[in-house]
């Protein structure tokens, strides 16, 4: 029996860093790049807006023509004319003031927008009962993106706001990096396809590779199944070059049996330099993973246990397709504060992954732990999400703040 | 001018909930049926695990053969055999123990098994170093999940560890709620297609459209895009009703001068009861919102400026496509805490919504409030959240702890 040299999740994180990158680069429309990730600096091409527009509707005039009106002593405008929406404004005459809706432009002469409610139209002429300022009400050309100017960095995920951005420099098409195509093979002589039927006694259906391409899918990868391999060396060994070959990143599914787990081992080191770069990781559960380098792709063995691959899976697993999208770091994690119900119990030394269900309790988030074995998939359904207890802590105490990380 | 009536934010949610409801169903392949929604409780067919189980490998025994062993007394059993994966287990002989490895199926006769390490094999002999009680190592037939049982609830969201359990119960396709299909409108006389190469004075490219589909499409969504109407009543309204025909929910984007208002409210109170629902919001930024229920379908008329009509749309938008798929509620949200940098002021009576930038600073996250004016894209891309001051609120003050919601 091959003994484990165990590494912390934050090492094999530090691991992952170090060993893989981005794939490389696409072009896509924008009206498809939504979830994508950014693949080179995008550049203003030009200001936003393009002509400086007012924020409300109004009358634009000169501020300086505006200077010591009040409710008792209006100043008294000529009224100019009308910028009409979607056209270029007139150029504002001296001592006249033009009507412009929000969003119009601003016409040549004028530097602010006084506000419809401020004023009363009188024939030709505009009373103005509030004093404006130079600037007010209105948006500067380029004052929401200046030309030239870098306006989403390279790794960026492309959600709506960017999206929006995007669309509102003309934009059409841009560079994203690749999504990385995900392989999961799947092992173990119990192990039968989730489609059949009926199950005879001793064996499972294979539900790991469809949750956890779930997951992947789901971070942006593209999933292709490889199906079942006999716990064989040489089938493994054939099953796992030919997957290899056609993905970005290799996944293998059960095998925590330990037997498998050690010829998992030598067929990853056997696949070439620098092979195996963690036997063991000091999590509960999850300790069996296996992360390996071989042809310079990841490869990541999951425990068996349902709950335990798909924890490693969220954690690892994610971190590997960030890194292949070339994703920038995410600094900050949302969590639910919650109010712990029990105890949990910890050894130290050793990450500890708690499922907890969440409830209202008097208006308090509480979070119960579901201490079910890491077999049962049922106690991940039935749970909103985790706490994690560090290594360093021995548990953590009924009535404590805690935060839990959703499922979603 | 119409003076408008604001409705409160959770009165409008009240509202979406009273007026709309799920879509209906269909079925698909559990492969393609993750963040689907469950369309009808899933009972489960069959007991997970379908036979009793090892957790451990080990030796499968009766555990009164081992009570009182210890490491100076073994009990002394003999070796029966062996339990192969994926194979029906051999009958346990009187007195004897069979060596099963993780996950294989315990024979008949046994109720325990013992840890590889508290045993030692001498030939036919297996000393067992430790007693075990009834039950030990053994995961029980259906202890995972019971036949019979409601295993997912209609309106569950379906993430992996859901599909995992759809997969080991053999369930390959389910009833799920149908996507429903989202219309986007624009309209304004200065919008005009994002894709335009070159923008002519006072005009504006489409964004809002794109980013708002891009929101709806991560909902569960399919989007289709009707395009750019003029500022006319008669366009408008055979515009708005020739889309409503072919979606389940309408959204009106641009629209924010007080004349387009005045006949996109008329126009939806025509289009028959109840017709307007909510015809202004106390949000900031935001209260230029529309709500009707037209030939029983939401239509939700956002205001013009891009951060508003996202903020608008990932509050109701969203709640209106969770409630036409018919999604259990969701009562938790993740947040990020944070240590605000900036005093937040605030008007009573209305909520506020500000976006903040988070950043790290001696290890305590800080939020800091982007006070960009909502005609600007580029603040929303630039901060990660929003932090929501409540309607009774006046302000946050510097160095109060705030929940940042993440634009995710």
């Amino acid at each position: 029996m091959r003994l484990l040299q165990v590494t912390s999740p934050e090492d094999v994180l530090r691991i992952i860093r170090e060993n893989f990158s981005s794939l490389g680069g696409e072009t896509v429309e924008i009206k498809h790049a939504g979830q994508r990730v950014v693949g080179s600096d995008v550049i203003a091409p030009e200001d936003v807006p393009g002509f400086d527009r007012s924020t409300v509707d109004g009358y634009a005039l000169r501020a300086c023509d505006s200077f010591g009106a009040g409710e008792a002593m209006p100043a008294l405008l000529n009224l100019g004319g009308e910028v009409r929406m979607g056209e270029a404004a007139p150029h504002l005459p001296l001592g006249a003031c033009i009507y412009v809706p929000t969003g119009g432009m601003i016409p040549e002469g004028a530097d602010a927008v006084v506000m419809l409610e401020d004023t009363e139209v009188l024939g030709d002429i505009v009373n103005c009962y509030r004093q404006v300022a130079p600037g007010e009400n209105i948006i500067r050309r380029g004052e929401d993106i200046s030309r030239g100017e870098v306006i989403l960095k390279k790794g960026r995920l492309l959600r709506a706001p960017e999206i929006g951005v995007l669309a509102s420099l003309g934009i059409t098409d841009l560079q994203v990096t690749v999504k990385p195509r995900v392989g999961i093979l799947s092992t173990g002589d119990e192990i039968v396809p989730y489609t059949t039927a009926s199950l005879p006694p001793g064996q499972v259906r294979d539900s790991n590779a469809l949750a956890v391409g779930e997951l992947a899918r789901q971070k942006g990868a593209e999933i292709i199944y490889g199906g079942i391999l006999q716990d064989s060396y040489e089938i493994f060994k054939s099953g796992v070059e030919e997957l290899l070959e056609q993905v970005d990143f290799l996944v293998l599914s059960g095998g925590s049996s330990v037997g498998t787990r050690d010829f998992t081992a030598q067929v990853l080191e056997e696949l070439g330099k620098p092979g195996l770069l963690v036997e063991g990781v000091a999590i509960q559960p999850g300790k069996p993973t296996l992360l390996a380098k071989c042809r310079e792709k990841p490869v990541l063995g999951l425990p068996g246990h349902p709950v335990s691959a798909l924890n490693i899976f969220a954690l690892f697993g994610t971190a590997i397709i960030d890194r292949l999208l070339g994703r920038e770091e995410q600094e900050f994690l949302a969590t639910v504060k919650a109010r712990l119900s029990k105890n949990i119990p910890s050894r130290t030394g050793r990450t500890d992954f708690v499922r907890v269900k969440l409830s209202k309790k008097d208006n308090v988030t509480e979070a119960t732990p579901v201490f079910g074995r890491s077999g049962l998939l049922r106690t991940l359904a039935d749970a909103q999400g985790l706490v994690i207890v560090p290594a360093q802590s021995e548990g953590v105490l009924a009535g404590s703040e805690v935060d839990v990380i959703l499922w979603e």
